[in-house]
Order: C-alpha cells, then sequence, then structure tokens
C-alpha cells in the first residue's frame, strides 16, 4: 500500500533532480545537499474539518499540502528541492489519490520539487508534507532579525482566505467574487521567488498562516521588539472590499489565517531596494508600518490613535 | 500551539548538536550535511486503532513514533542525526504531551536525534514523524542490491510484536511473557548500529516493518530475484513459543508486522564477516536463507520441501 500510492503518485508528480540518488521505493531515500548550502526543513499538517472543509476538491487539497510547506520554506529565504508526502485516507480511494496527485504534481511542477518519500495509511482524512529545501550557508532569514526602526512590508493582499471562510457559512453572500477568494483559500501561492529576492535586504521574515497580527507578533517575540501598524494601509483586494465592510475587511486582514504571503522587515536605508527586489520577483509589497522598541503588535489608525485589534490569531485548539 | 507544544517536546529531548544552526521556533529549521555525506529521509504515519491501540501509554507512543522511522534509516545503513514531529490530538492534552515527549526523548536521546520541527494540530489521534540522517556518499544499503548465492540473514528474533497482538485479542494467554511480547511491540529497537556495520558486507537491506515474507518479497522485486527460506531456522523467541504453538509461531515469524529487525543478503563469499560485524554492534543474527535467480519467495522445510505460507504481509487498507 505505501509503496504503491506513494509511487503512483511520485510518477504522476514526475521530477527529474539530479541531486536525488534514490527516491520513493527503498526504507528511505538518498539526496545531496550541494557544498556551502544549509538543509532547510519544515513540517505541517492539514487535517480535514479542521484546517479545510472535508468536500474540499482533492485536487485542491493536493495542492494546498504542499504549498504550506513551501510557503514556510520561502520564509526562510530558501529554494525547496523536495518532499515527503504522508496521507492518511479513510479508504484507498484511487480516484481520490489520482485527483489529489494532480494539483500537488501541479504544484511540484512549478517548483521543481521532487516527491522523495512517503507514507499512506489509513484513518481519517489528513495530510501531512514535509517540505526539504536548501539555502546559501549564513543567508537564511529568520523571525529573529528585526530592529526598531525597520519598516514592515507584507506581500499581496490579506484575508481573501478568511473571506472565502465566511462564504461558505454565508452561501449567498458575494456570489461574483467568490471564485477569487476561493482561490486564495484553495490555491495558494508561495512567495519563493520573494523569499529569494529579500535575501540580503529584509531582516526579518516569516510567512503570514496563522494572521497577520499573530504571525508579526512571532517576529516581534523572536526579535525583542515590537511593531506598530496602519490599519488603514493594509492591502485587500477588490473582491474582498466588494464583499465586505471596512471593518469585516481590516478583521479578516488583521486576524484570519491562510494568507500565505510573506511579512517581513527591512531597514529604513534599504526600503528602496523593496519595490526593484519584488518586480524582479513578479510581487507586489505594502509597507504596512514599522518596528519599534518594546514588545506587541498595535494598530494605529491615520491619526495615530491606537485601534482596538481583534482576537489575535488563529489557534487550532481554540477554535 | 504550534509553536508551544512542539518546542516543549524539543525541551524535553534536549539534544545539542552542532550541525543545527537553527532549531523548533522559527518556519523551518536550518542544518548542516557535512561534505562526502548523503541525506537520507523517511516519514512514516502511526493512526490510532490502525497502527496502535488508542489506549497504548503515550511514552510508549512517543518512542515507537521515532523508533519506526529510525528503523528505516537503520535499513540504510545511515547515521540517524534530526526529526521533525507532527503530532495530531483531540484536544490540548498537557498530560498526554508530557508523557509522549518522555518517551520520544528517551529514544531520541539514545541515538543523538535533535527534533528540528513539527507541527502539533487538533484531529483524530495519529503521529507521523520524519527522520533525516546521513550516510557516506555511495555507501548506503538498499533493497535493490540481492544477488543470486547471497545468504539471507535476519536480526533478532521474529513474530514477538505480533504475539503480542494477539494475546490483545486472548487477555488470559500468556501472561507470564506478555510483557517481553509487549516490549517488541511499543518499544522497538532500531537496529542503527547493525546498519553501520553491514555498510561494505550487506548486498541488500530492509527493515522487517510487514512482515518478513512482505519486506523480503520487497528486496527480491527491487533486486530482481527469487528467495528461499529455512522455515524451520527462524529465530523465535523463548517467549513466543512458551505462549504459542509451532505453526503460530512460524505464521507469526513469517508474516506478523511491527518486528523491526534488519533483514539482509550478504555475498556467499563475506558470511563469515557477518557474526564479528554484529557482535560488534551488540545483535545476534540469523542465517534463515538464501536468494535464488528467479522471483518470489518460498519457504522450505528441513527436506528442501515447500511450506504452506501465510498470507504475506500486513497491508493496512486490507485489514
Amino acid at each position: 500500500m505505501e509503496f504503491d500510492l506513494i509511487d503512483a503518485i511520485r510518477t504522476r508528480v514526475n521530477i527529474a533532480r539530479d541531486d536525488v540518488a534514490l527516491s520513493v521505493g527503498d526504507d528511505a531515500a538518498l539526496t545531496r545537499v550541494a557544498p556551502g548550502q544549509q538543509l532547510v526543513a519544515c513540517v505541517d499538517t492539514l487535517v480535514a474539518d479542521v484546517h479545510f472543509p472535508r468536500d474540499t476538491a482533492p485536487e485542491d487539497l493536493g495542492w494546498k499540502s504542499l504549498a504550506v510547506n513551501l510557503s514556510d520554506l520561502a520564509a526562510m529565504g530558501a529554494v525547496p528541492a523536495w518532499a515527503l508526502l504522508a496521507l492518511t485516507l479513510p479508504d484507498a480511494d484511487a480516484r481520490f489519490v489520482e485527483r489529489f496527485a494532480k494539483g500537488f504534481a501541479e504544484l511540484a511542477r512549478a517548483h521543481d520539487v521532487a516527491l522523495i518519500g512517503g507514507d499512506t495509511t489509513q484513518g481519517p482524512l489528513s495530510v501531512t508534507v514535509t517540505a526539504l529545501g536548501t539555502v546559501p550557508t549564513g543567508e537564511a532569514l529568520t523571525r529573529a532579525g528585526a530592529r526598531a526602526g525597520d519598516a514592515v512590508f507584507v506581500t499581496g493582499t490579506l484575508g481573501d482566505a478568511a473571506g472565502a471562510l465566511r462564504l461558505l457559512r454565508d452561501p449567498g453572500k458575494g456570489a461574483a467574487h467568490a471564485e477569487i477568494l476561493f482561490a486564495h483559500l484553495n490555491r495558494p501561492r508561495p512567495r519563493i521567488a520573494v523569499g529569494l529576492a529579500l535575501r540580503g535586504i529584509a531582516n526579518a521574515c516569516i510567512d503570514v498562516s496563522d494572521g497577520l497580527l499573530a504571525d508579526l507578533g512571532h517576529v516581534c517575540v523572536a526579535s525583542g521588539v515590537g511593531a506598530e501598524l496602519e490599519g488603514e494601509v493594509l492591502p485587500l483586494s477588490s473582491a474582498l472590499t466588494a464583499v465586505f465592510d471596512a471593518a469585516t475587511c481590516r478583521e479578516l486582514a488583521l486576524a484570519g489565517g491562510d494568507d500565505y504571503e510573506l511579512c517581513f522587515t527591512v531597514p529604513a536605508d534599504r526600503t528602496s531596494d523593496v519595490a526593484p527586489a519584488l518586480a524582479q520577483a513578479g510581487c507586489d509589497a505594502t509597507r504596512i508600518g514599522r518596528v519599534v522598541a518594546g514588545s506587541g503588535v498595535r494598530v494605529l489608525d491615520a491619526h495615530g490613535n491606537e485601534l482596538a485589534t481583534p482576537q489575535a490569531g488563529w489557534e487550532h485548539f481554540s477554535q
């Protein structure tokens, strides 16, 4: 079982990399990390009805299970290389696996990620992906480098995935814009090129998976600083603003999960380097605030007054 | 949640390795693979009520979830280095996590394995561990090197874990020996030292997780050969033979899962090297058969007649 299903997916993914000496089909895989590179490793699990609705299309689940991990590699400034897939299914549903593999493969091919191992087990539906990549030694972006005075940026737009989840609870609403919002929820695009472009520019970086406030909060704790956000410049998609009022949009942008954008801090004298670097990566970023001495994340209005913030972060066990 | 629980476990594991540049607490971990080494990577999931009884002690589950992966690294002749842990729990049970961490840490410390990352999620109980190790380039043991004429060996004893599962269904039976059999089921000892000792001696190697017939069958397929086993020399523990009759013992040894011993093949002219190498690794191995031209695994009696074999292998989805 283990061998067959994972090998079927590997065949579908069909990425040949000359740094893979032995792939799916033995007790473990063998790969080569080039000299001067560090190995970058992360793992994330998606559980049915906790991290995704059970009726999510298998193609979307395949894509997303890899995307959330590649997003973590992106936040480190790493180049993805290999993945291992642990897929737990209620039954041996070949059609599900085929469709799952299609979505997984689509994203894997986009980033030249080889599926080198895995395990298929019977049980309640969940997916755990381990993503492995490399970064030149000493050049990784981390959460710990933010300094008071840095500017805070975020890529893309915020709150779209959380907006899609709201639409699920209120199906009549926003039909004209649902497709765009659900694309953010189901097919997040890991910002690999952005992470690479930010090496040597950003002081700190994190991917926004649990909501901007929570994730920027992690950066603040790791760096021993605070942050102030300008609540009225948060980047919002026209789809989101068309469906929700301004207060809801801000709440979704600050506290909604599943954005998979990158939030990063840049020294004040390097902020002019951001736009050209991001343009090369084919992505926009918005300057949304600044790093300050102290601790915690505050959100300010245009007059510098503190706004009430929604409950920070999206914690699995507090749902 | 993710950060806190995994960091609590990492703190408990408390292995400091100078090849870990960044551990739990960022988007990903950073490690160094030494020049001349290949990275070895594998992943295995244990699902409650499929791979372990739900009332398994959390300490045992922590140990076993790492052990089954280190066993895969052992089969490659690899040295374990790092692990990532994806733990899915029905609720945030601090006592469960503490006890799980204790068992995980006990084995991690025995093999100097650093926990470098993870994810804790809410959902039906399951554990996925990714184990990473290294092996000198080109020296890994694989499933594909067996040649006709090789002798087939297996470490330790077979069938004990499967025997323990039988006792679960028949609680009155074998009480005097239950402890030994359950130790095999719950606390398998990955044969890391054996894998290292077999580099340069074994032509092929696999860990026996799905039952000897199934796993030796994988070696045969990968190597394009067949195998003949001597059914009457299979290594059995005195605990197993005290509880079960001879036919049942053989069935458990051939088709029972969860042994986590190593099965390996050695060229005929190197068989005398096995005992000294294994003695250094503090482990016994038994010569149980030979590799032959052709395909498939046959079991022979003392007169060379083929014995009927139990249904091969332990397939999750066929349970």
